[in-house]
């Protein structure tokens, strides 16, 4: 493969430049290498050259537009935005007390939360390695906390395992590495791996087994004090007089991989999914509100898009306002950068080449359920100890999330109640009203948390499919729809470009609908500056 | 083993119950046999019946004194408490800009960082299993943010292995299980685990390793984008054009084997270590502080105990201050919590019985240095993706951990610049100057971070043994030691308990300085009130 053989060779050079040069040279060249890069993210764009008057609409507030928009402000562009809500942000958005929502089929939800409660029913985490993202809530001073992904003492749940007693993340992690590893370990002491691991390997694979896997001397993962350093204890250890640690008793291997909670640790190790994770403090749309603070004044809101035309001199966009639906007006510019979701893309008519629609065509939308749940106190930390992260169950709900700010604190607070993606459930879910999906949840939830029963305040639930601004969370690509309509999507159509996390390799992923739109007005540019 | 067979019968009861009676039910019977809960930690004390007006001297004003302070004089005691230092909190301790220390050998050291920086020489970390001072933290009003333990993009370093380029944890975690899976699935589908694993055991087995060892259809663990999926790539995945996602080469087991960074590992798996952790907003002195608030008027600051008498009616426990060194100065109680180090009370005259006495001679202090670097800027956040963590290595610095506040900033950062506990390495920092100190951690972190050369601002070092108020870090019990001197340690002598995290078995923690407190002062007051 040829990308391994050139991995190969930069890893020797690296370790040639380390022992030649030292490590500060070595540094330099792992970055100019790409090694110490984590994103296709280089820095601050850099759109050079006079567009000399040149007008780009861009379709769409939210971050891909909004991105555009203050990049192309900055490099002399004339830019105007429509957006059809009545705020910047898009599916960056949060619900807060107060807030009211309408959805398709015409049910309003009012938001009940205490003041300072929120849930984020689209994105509402940030890894590490979106350094687009990351560099723009920098600029424009959007502050972080950190998301908290993996919480050791949140729940693993199945209905139909351990009589459905949820299990302590902590434990079903730490027996199946144990017991893997004392299976690996055994395996290699009784010379079963002799083909696959040198002689001088082995050994040092099982200390390093027994390190990680907490087995004891003999290689056994068992109820002691060493796996109790690790999975905890049955009485933890204390202070003053008969205060020494009690271990536990691991749950069996056999068990945990009939139950297949195992299937969820690959949540904790995902890439995508990594600490150190991040939420802007208050709330997701506090990236929104940063982006408009910049390029608000740009932005018509209320501006339905019904149409989309172009020909060799420029660009005509027809739309309503909501007090005038039947009088429509029209935008028109040199250039037009389009951020509309495709799901809604895709029903207006718009002037590009057959490819273009084609792939405009080609990408389903996944199906989202969020539901965002106040209780009348934080019992999640009080009674169980659990602060953040995420418990995940097989029952419709999937993962019960833990607000990862107001720890340890009084008063109220709010769980996501639910998060489906894809699949049946979020389907059955989003056909539901509002108020049943939110009874629903509190119903499921109950089984994992039994305090939902007395502790239940209000909830809020909302099903992407039926947003009205989106009509669906995320663009969901195929391997061979992509192969087949990814690069159609991204070329510039005359004066027309798409942009959002739709047209990029991170779908559903904000660090996407700005990669896109960076690339997108790069080109576009570029395209400008060479007419 | 009693425990083990103990713990399968509450298992097997709890099953029992789920499946009777549902799953609150099963809540509840969790809650009462123990299993919910995380630490000894009862919740808030209850010191029942009246005291009548007895009188209790604490010897110093640390979490444990405070502690102590705070309930007895709620219990309705009179109560005084003697410190040494000028302020509260004793190890509970931050270094901010303008701070002075001088420690034993007259080296004296201003703190030079900018407003808002700091480190904490002490504890800085809170699990969320220490459920007292998690409660006290709660009670007090003390703000938490989390503590980042595991950072997959911060390092691991060893001078000796991969040419002394530090390597990303998460490529070393990631590719250290993938290959681990690899070995024990191949195994298993050669039969070689068929004496070990039932077969119906097997096949899930195979799945749970390719899942959660990001292994292919042939369950190899390669560069390909499942294993991209976990480790991330060698060119991201990204938006537009050409952004398609290029895996990157894992590193071979045995340069893992041979290069011992899977050492380092378990430091994210321990218990201990796990996340959800905490610091306090602001440093970790916010608790003592917040202590303070509510004791402060009972503690008499810069009294140094020089000698602790007993007799059947009381306790005199003299001292000095610094404005009369030569004139010492008496203090008389009912009883006496001492809280004083061992390290210093084992220098002290003091009426106990030989028991207690050599109990209090057995215990050395755990030598450990921190070192605390200002930097011209987050150029590990800027530079380096990484936010928060803890980069390991073998030099003698061990440790660099970034600041887990004020992400994304930008400005100046400070550093955690070296962590060293115990060996040989924390005694020869010891026996530097504060000067020395310092620069031989700016010159072992520069071989991990190059850019220590250009963007080193100003450090301060904190050397626990010079330390006067604790000479050393914390006690250290051996299995030995604990057996024949624990039990003798922790008894009420006459009118004189001892409290502190020396009397716990969670040494070093200030968990197990509170909960040996509330265990002592629980014991002297059942005493009192049975007198």
């Amino acid at each position: 493969m040829q990308t391994e053989r050139a991995m190969v060779t930069r890893r020797d050079l690296l370790a040639l430049i380390g022992a030649v040069s030292g490590s500060a040279a070595m540094y330099h060249a792992m970055t100019s290498l790409g090694f110490a890069s984590d994103s296709g993210y280089k820095g601050p764009i850099r759109l050079e050259g006079d567009p000399r008057g040149a007008s780009v609409l861009i379709l769409g507030a939210g971050l891909a537009g909004m991105t555009a928009a203050l990049e192309l402000r900055k490099a002399g562009y004339d830019v105007r935005v429509l957006e059809f809500n009545s705020r910047a942000g898009g599916r960056n958005w949060t619900l807060r007390g107060g807030d009211s929502f309408t959805e398709l089929g015409g049910f309003r939800q009012t938001c009940e939360f205490e003041q300072g409660l929120y849930i984020n029913p689209g994105p509402w985490r940030i890894p590490y390695h979106h350094r687009a993202l990351l560099d723009y809530c920098k600029r424009l001073g959007v502050t972080l906390e950190p998301f908290i992904q993996l919480n050791h003492n949140a729940y693993l749940h199945a209905a139909g395992a351990f009589a459905g007693v949820p299990q302590r993340i902590r434990d079903i992690k730490t027996d199946f590495q144990g017991q893997v590893s004392e299976l690996l370990a055994k395996a290699t002491q009784q010379g079963r791996l002799d083909e696959a691991v040198s002689k001088e390997d082995r050994e040092i694979l099982m200390q390093a087994l027994r390190s990680w896997g907490a087995l004891d001397g003999d290689y056994a993962y068992k109820a002691n004090l060493i796996s109790g350093d690790f999975r905890g204890y049955a009485r933890a250890p204390g202070g003053g007089l008969g205060a020494e640690p009690v271990p536990g008793e691991p749950v069996d291997l056999s068990e945990i991989l009939k139950s297949r909670l195992w299937r969820y640790l690959q949540n904790f190790a995902l890439h995508t999914f990594q600490a150190t994770m991040f939420q802007p403090v208050g709330g997701m749309d506090m990236i929104g509100k940063a982006f408009a603070r910049e390029v608000g004044d740009l932005i018509r809101y209320g501006a339905k898009v019904t149409r989309i035309q172009q020909d060799d001199r420029g660009v005509t966009v027809t739309y309503t306002d909501p007090d005038a639906p039947a009088t429509p007006r029209q935008a028109k510019a040199d250039w037009c950068v389009c951020t509309i979701p495709l799901s809604i893309l895709s029903q207006l008519p718009i002037d590009v080449g057959r490819r273009m629609k084609a792939a405009i065509d080609a990408v389903p939308y996944s199906a989202s359920v969020k539901i965002g749940l106040q209780f009348k106190r934080r019992f999640w930390e009080e009674d169980e100890a659990i602060y953040g992260g995420i418990s995940y169950t097989d029952l419709p709900v999937r993962q019960i999330a833990y607000p990862n700010t107001g720890f340890n604190g009084a008063g109220k607070g709010v769980l996501l109640g639910a998060y489906l993606f894809d699949g049946p459930n979020a389907y059955e879910f989003t056909s539901m009203s509002p108020v049943e999906r939110v009874a629903r949840a509190v119903e499921f939830g109950a089984r994992i948390h039994p305090q939902y029963r007395t502790e239940y305040d209000n909830g809020i639930a909302v099903a992407w499919h039926r947003v009205p601004f989106a009509l669906g969370c995320a663009g969901r690509w195929t391997d061979e729809a992509r192969a087949q309509h990814y690069d159609n999507l991204c070329q510039i159509d005359g004066r027309i470009v798409l942009a959002g996390e739709h047209a990029s390799y991170i779908p559903a992923w904000q660090e996407g609908a700005i990669l896109s739109s960076l690339d997108a007005i790069t080109r576009l540019h570029d395209r400008v500056v060479k007419q």
